[in-house]
């Protein structure tokens, strides 16, 4: 499957609304499930070979609106690594210690050492989203912010680390189904925050500076817009990319100096 | 699957040779096979019922000797878990920082939060395994520190965290087998570390050491001896003990003061 059409381009201009939110990529939800499990053997193959070399490493960015289906990639896509090899942060309303830093601060400390895939579930990002919608900073701070996140990705892709950055893209309707199932299941109640309401009547605004956000989209460390109103279409495309990054970056099982058959296991 | 033989009574003596490694709890390794996979349905929606409640948490100590089955139980059994939900911690040979302080120190940093599930692929337990039995520290010492894991680990299980801890028993064949397999395939070959044939010489001395850590098993925080030639019943054993335990636990998802009905999303 091709992925280049979910890529944003370096561009200073991203219009959300030519993004579509319900692609399903032609397929059937059940050969989409099929072909799936398929990428989530070879995903666990390249991480493997990724832990083994022991070089590079991978960071994997989802950001969302709420219900937008992070927790649900992290699920599906990302449990078909060996656990040893991942490391899941996260990122919640920052502490009083955190608040304390610069923003990006608590977000380094959680980036993937040599071997390893991290998972930013929500990340530095919101630095520039839930409080710019709210008015906790302005223009210009986030304009600085987003110069700062640059810099920050391209120190991370100078030092061996790919970054990857995931937007999945629901639609409101497929938003206001999902709260609304968690409303309607005992079992997804404890979901459901009533503070992700005031969230999304804020819908327009939320576009606006995801648009911005957008705009940090380079070679080394691409956006995708990835439609997500499909949970496993989302789950497909995210894998592919992954799968497609990681044979890019092409890790190989060590050299090593032993000749195997000169070592004796007494 | 009755898991009670395979727990370590409170008792401050405890011989290895008496536990067997080659267990198949009567089982074909396809039925096996086939029971894992309901049990990796309970542990996932078990470990999300934990998540959900936000009040426990679970750490899961393994220990075994080199090429032993820590990995490949974190791929398999706890590969079952929500990745959300699942933190991971591999202590290797301590850094100078670390070192600068007390042994518990590092590990503490990675121990659970409420909700949460924490994997100590190796743990505090190697500061009296590794170091005892090349003689960095004294048994005088060495009966301190098992003091201290003793109270450690209580001061965790009175703060709503379970400690499961299990010792993976294989016998000196199978890791003969295993090490050999590894320089036989180019695939495994960088999992082939000289060293391993240097602590495979102490197996007496490891035997030794291990039968007074596994001292420290108490109702809170038992140890568990598993059969584990057998990869495939390793799994399911552990996975048995995890999800009874996490049963016992009972975690609840959270009481709301909202009433659903009553919510309308706009």
């Amino acid at each position: 499957m091709k992925t280049d059409n979910y890529r944003v381009k370096v561009s200073k201009n991203v219009k959300l609304k030519s993004w579509t939110t319900d692609e399903r990529g032609g397929m059937k939800k059940k050969e989409g499930k099929v072909w799936a499990k398929a990428l989530a053997d070879d995903l666990a193959h390249w991480q493997e070979r990724l832990y083994a070399e022991n070089k590079q490493s991978l960071l994997i960015v989802l950001q969302a609106r709420d219900a937008g289906g992070k927790d649900g990639t992290v699920k599906h896509v990302i449990g078909a690594f060996n656990p040893n090899g991942v490391h899941i942060a996260n990122f919640k309303v920052p502490s009083e210690e955190e608040l304390a830093h610069d923003f990006l601060w608590r977000i380094h400390t959680h980036t993937p050492k040599k071997g390893m895939v991290a998972v930013f579930n929500r990340s530095h990002y919101e630095d520039v989203l839930v409080t710019r919608v709210h008015g906790m900073i302005d223009d210009q701070t986030a304009g600085k912010r987003l110069d700062h996140i640059r810099h920050f990705e391209s120190l991370l892709s100078d030092s061996g680390t790919r970054v990857l950055k995931f937007y999945l893209h629901v639609s409101k309707a497929e938003q206001e189904e999902r709260l609304q199932d968690r409303l309607d299941n005992p079992d997804k109640l404890w979901k459901f925050n009533e503070g992700d309401l005031t969230e999304r009547a804020l819908w327009d605004e939320y576009t606006s500076v995801y648009q911005d956000a957008l705009t940090t989209s380079t070679a080394q460390a691409p956006w995708y817009v990835i439609p997500a109103d499909h949970k496993w279409f989302r789950n497909l495309l995210i894998s592919q990319v992954i799968l497609d990054t990681l044979k890019d970056m092409n890790p190989q099982y060590p050299e090593t100096d032993l000749n195997p058959e000169k070592i004796e296991i007494k």
